[in-house]
């Protein structure tokens, strides 16, 4: 039988060169058929199965690249189990770590990823080419009508996109539709006045049925982009979402993915781009999370890469930001991408509105904005 | 305004003596209302969402254990919105490990907890006392009809429930439907012959419609348990599953979950049974995984914990398991736990059968078992 088509991915095990071999060996039976090779009875198993070790790499005395080879068969096309063989049980086992993957061409068929992608973000916007400004709405504890007042201020000062704090759900004090209901309702405002697009993207939560109940409404209320957290939610309902909500961009939020000893270039970079995200949020350098401007740097390019089929995505690097640091974040992400401040903006009380303002006009001159 | 309903989490923080105050008060907010307190101008805000620094407990001199006030009103009553409180920012963050949580009554409430538990998985196969016993269908790879020869095999020999490897999804070489009937079928065929109750518990997987027609299947085929692997699927999404599928027994599984930096004890043996698990699935101390004696010790306490209307769950220690390891086994988890025994079985080859009799004669005859 002709060699199946595999995926290859390459974890980092932490590992004695004495060990390193058959380490990588156990890897590579744990992460397909589980079980030791010799109590396996059937050969046509080895062809369908069993995941093979192709390359070991020495990093250093107690590091090692390993690659491994995963037959394609075992994932099928679900997002799930593309993860559960990638890092499912090995994700109990300390000394591993998932660095990368490399993509056969038959994977970007079973997952097309995003459907709208930076470019598409940027045609609703009908901003072709500069850096994008986003902000969030909080602190959770408003109500609907306080989050709508905040929605309208950076509205007006020309921010692009306002998405909801991630901790925003369907709490008592701003349930999902009147709040969606009231900040769309103050954009159409602002935008009636300003003629300046602007996109609103809520935050989801609860349930499968109530996340597709959440995006029926948000459609009626024209909302085009909703805000997800693709490990809280699951990436299988992700991907649900992602399919039967064709005309709605999707915000990725990193929540709950942080510790996952997967290399975070892969996972926001390449795996959420490839589940369908439009726009990928990531805690950016120098602020208060731990990623590394060579992380970052990564992540955005994998983000941005051409890959067959499959869209780029919009990096949103987020965390620790600042007015005064957009000139820097620009030079480090270019203008393909999205500058997201939060607490940054809301940290100016009464002057809201002016330091919005200075954000975005920071992000024009800085990007060479022409209107 | 009175002090709203609190949940205590304690987080263990690695941080110097000199900035832990500082430190503990930043993740309190960054877990709650994600901006800077002075920049917060509604006064109600402190009351509805603000997360509060309770005490700080030095470890030694680079740790220490915080324990945070999250206000119940951040969480409602969903799943996924508990674990972003818990840990959807702060998982980026390296220096913070979720060790424990206190509930408060009313999140019994909230998340009502397995609908059958320890009690009643015992109920369904007639064994109110003794050890149970475990086994897995594998390799991947093998057809429907194989999986079903190796099922009866276990079946014949006495072994409780049979589940599916995790990493059976629903390839081409096994698909979910004709995989289940036929399983199902030849343990009917046994139990007929035998008069031994067994269960067989399939693995479930893809998009949250898939998972409810496959819960649907598999009702009319009569199963009484399914395989799920609540990380991949997602926390809410499984909620919805144990909701919705009232009859259905769940056997959790850690896929995924293990890097989380959330303490095993308080994910597996807390958490997955709050959101319904009947019988969780933890890599055994010992084995080829990296839990210690002490944290598997915790976890089942966890699991079989009286805990106001939370049913009990049942422990089901897996990987590294061998029958001659039974004893030891039954010694650290005693009798209200289920060994779950997979390549263990598998390895012995043509003598199958065997091996897993002497399992289950083992764990009766350790178990004190009265047929």
């Amino acid at each position: 039988m002709a060699a199946m088509s595999t995926l290859h991915a390459t974890y980092r095990l932490t590992c004695s060169a004495n060990d390193i071999a058959q380490r990588a060996q156990a890897l590579a039976l744990e992460q397909s058929i589980e079980m030791p090779l010799e109590a396996v009875s059937d050969p046509q198993i080895q062809d369908l199965s069993v995941a093979e070790v192709i390359e070991i790499t020495p990093r250093d005395e107690q590091q090692f690249d390993v690659i491994i080879a995963l037959k394609l068969a075992t994932i099928g096309a679900e997002a799930g189990q593309l993860l559960n063989m990638l890092f499912g049980n090995c994700s109990l086992q300390e000394d591993v770590r998932l660095v990368d993957i490399e993509f056969p061409a038959a994977l970007g068929g079973m997952f097309p990823g995003p459907r709208h992608g930076m470019a598409g973000i940027r045609a609703t916007l009908g901003v072709p080419a500069r850096a994008l400004t986003c902000t969030a709405l909080k602190p959770q504890g408003l109500s609907p009508a306080a989050l709508a007042a905040l929605c309208a201020t950076f509205a007006s000062a020309g921010i692009d996109i306002i998405k909801d704090d991630h901790g925003i759900a369907n709490q008592a004090y701003a349930p999902f539709v009147p709040r969606v209901r009231a900040c769309q309702r103050a954009l159409r405002e602002v935008i009636s006045r300003t003629g300046k697009k602007v996109i609103y993207a809520p935050s989801l939560s609860g349930s499968p049925r109530q996340l597709h109940a959440q995006l029926e409404f948000a459609r009626e209320e024209e909302i085009e982009m909703a805000l997800v957290s693709p490990m809280i939610m699951g990436i299988p309902t992700f991907r649900e979402l992602v399919d039967e909500h064709p005309a709605m961009m999707f915000m990725a939020h990193p929540a709950l993915s942080g510790a996952l000893r997967i290399a975070p270039p892969l996972f926001y970079g390449k795996l959420f781009r490839l589940f369908g995200a439009d726009a990928v949020i990531f805690p950016n350098f120098g602020g208060r999370f731990s990623f590394s401007r060579d992380t970052c740097h990564d992540l955005v390019a994998g983000a941005r890469a051409a890959w067959a089929n499959v869209k780029p995505a919009l990096p949103v690097p987020a965390g620790g930001m600042s007015v005064a640091r957009v000139p820097e974040m620009l030079t480090a992400y270019g203008a393909d991408s999205m500058l997201l401040i939060g607490g940054g903006l809301l940290s100016a009380g009464d002057a809201l509105f002016e330091r919005s303002q200075q954000f975005v006009e920071a992000v024009q001159f800085f990007t060479g904005y022409h209107a």
